[in-house]
């Protein structure tokens, strides 16, 4: 008999399903295309059927966990997610508990991310972390002494949502300036295009829409040595190290993963963010957080979070009191 | 017998000492001059003298709770304190306890604060919630899910110290533009200078000296209807507003409680912070934080607040788990 967790990864366009070990072997996996699903009655079984597939001896399952866009740990519940067709308040926890006895667990993607650093990751050693996810938005995972910080209403760690300018850029959350409208894939879009339109630099970017322009292409021409590109990173690093600082004048933790597809970029976005953090750190802290890229390896980041939100209540890696 | 916790409150210029029964009651106090003391080890025994001289029967010493600047709990140490003639690491506790066996605790005023907000006033019933200080600088406790939130080193909960503006007013701190700057007692002092500059309307504030003007001065003008002493309010809850809904975004708290000096303006500080802090929140968090007064009444706040941390931990009141 070996022990698997099925981690789910619910995004807006598909839904990635794989059986993790305890020892981060991603066994088996699948995809399945969420948009397709009008209904979240339908998605469940098709999930079900696709962990059940999966399933059969010498694996035994024991536990279901799901990172999925506005999770609520509290309440096993996606709540009104804007990228996701159902409406309002879906108690999916509650859903999967039909057809499984085994323990089943939800939470926000970035949350989900943060533990699965802790039980596989970066954060193994670590008791007070974050992980800033560094995608189509910005999402962050907040530990505090070993445990997920929830908050009141579970939805604490909304660190994208911070304001760097509120009569800054228009942000898909209503608001303007938010972090995610500097510090993401569209982010540095941005700031590409703001600096093709006050300078005069020569740039392979001019040449580039605003729609098809994407973030490895920004990374490639910095590579290239393109000063238009090398110039976005550098803003992007600076107001990503302005409020890293913040959140370490809040929380003091120990390290800061940069997790998801514009860290990816490397050195590029590593480099000039830890020199802003250090610039505007208070003194107390100066030269103490470690900034680190994810440890989870692959293609398989997401179901791996999922999948350690269970690992991490059976291993008790996070979250054991000290 | 009745049981009593010794609360010190160190600040620059004097010691407050006072002995706190577990209804938050202060049955006896005193006050030395810090400032007088060259030698912390000068310093100790005259707090001994006034402990020893409080305590008899049938009172009875079950612990002593210190609130001090740039106090580590976790260390029990005072640690470059900027406003203390003691330099370097201070071992403070250790001190203590080669005269006393019972429980000897210190941690900073703001989350001694915070403590006995937790214990004895507004935040009794809330297990996520952030006291912050405005006083002559701006500190702030955290409590999350019913801990005070220390982070890695004990340093956790600078929110006094994250960045308004990284090219803003210098900050005591060696960098520019902290909360600080703007929300303390000097911070609103500074704003009334900088609008006095820059309009032309009249104002009583206009006959006094920069030495000589107080947040008291200010806010009793602002109840005459003075614009300029009402504007430096507004203005002041405007930036506080904003980097309490970053606070928010960070950790959802249930409540804020604003405490100390600036605080007692009452509703000229709180309404605008109220309503800026609303308008700058994340759409999740909206009309959910409750922003409080105090709850530690009379002249001895600081005392209660050091008091607390002793109290807490035989009470647990604050920290026990879910």
């Amino acid at each position: 008999m070996k022990k698997v967790v099925a981690g789910i990864d619910i995004g807006g366009t598909n839904t990635a399903i794989g059986l993790v070990d305890q020892d981060a072997r991603c066994l088996d996996q699948a995809v399945i295309p969420t948009a397709k699903f009008d209904k979240v009655e339908d998605f469940v079984p098709a999930v079900r059927a696709e962990i059940d597939r999966m399933v059969s001896a010498p694996l035994t399952l024991v536990g279901i966990g799901i990172g999925a866009p506005n999770g609520n740990y509290y309440h096993g519940t996606i709540e009104h997610a804007p990228n996701l067709k159902w409406r309002g308040i879906i108690p999916l926890v509650e859903m999967f508990q039909k057809f499984y006895t085994v323990p089943v667990a939800l939470t926000n993607d970035a949350n989900a991310a943060a533990i699965g650093e802790g039980v596989f990751g970066s954060a193994r050693n670590f008791r007070h972390f974050i992980v800033i996810t560094l995608g189509t938005g910005v999402g962050s995972g907040i530990v505090v002494n070993g445990e997920l910080l929830y908050g009141h209403d579970g939805f604490a760690g909304e660190i994208g949502h911070t304001i760097v300018d509120p009569n800054g850029r228009e942000c898909g959350c209503g608001r303007r300036g938010c972090l995610e409208t500097y510090a993401s894939a569209g982010g540095i879009k941005r700031t590409v295009f703001e600096l093709l339109a006050t300078k005069n630099t020569p740039s392979v970017l001019r040449s580039t829409s605003f729609d098809t322009l994407t973030a490895k292409q920004i990374a490639d021409a910095a590579r290239a040595g393109d000063a238009i590109a090398r110039e976005a990173f550098e803003h992007t690093g600076k107001i990503l190290g302005l409020k890293l600082a913040d959140a370490v004048a809040h929380l003091s933790p120990e390290a800061i993963i940069l997790f998801g597809g514009l860290a990816q970029a490397g050195d590029l976005i590593f480099e000039p963010t830890q020199r802003w953090m250090e610039t505007y750190m208070l003194n107390i802290f100066k030269n103490k957080v470690k900034l680190l890229p994810s440890g989870l390896s692959g293609e398989n980041t997401a179901i791996l979070g999922a999948a350690a939100l269970i690992w991490n209540e059976i291993k008790r890696t996070v979250g054991t009191p000290a």
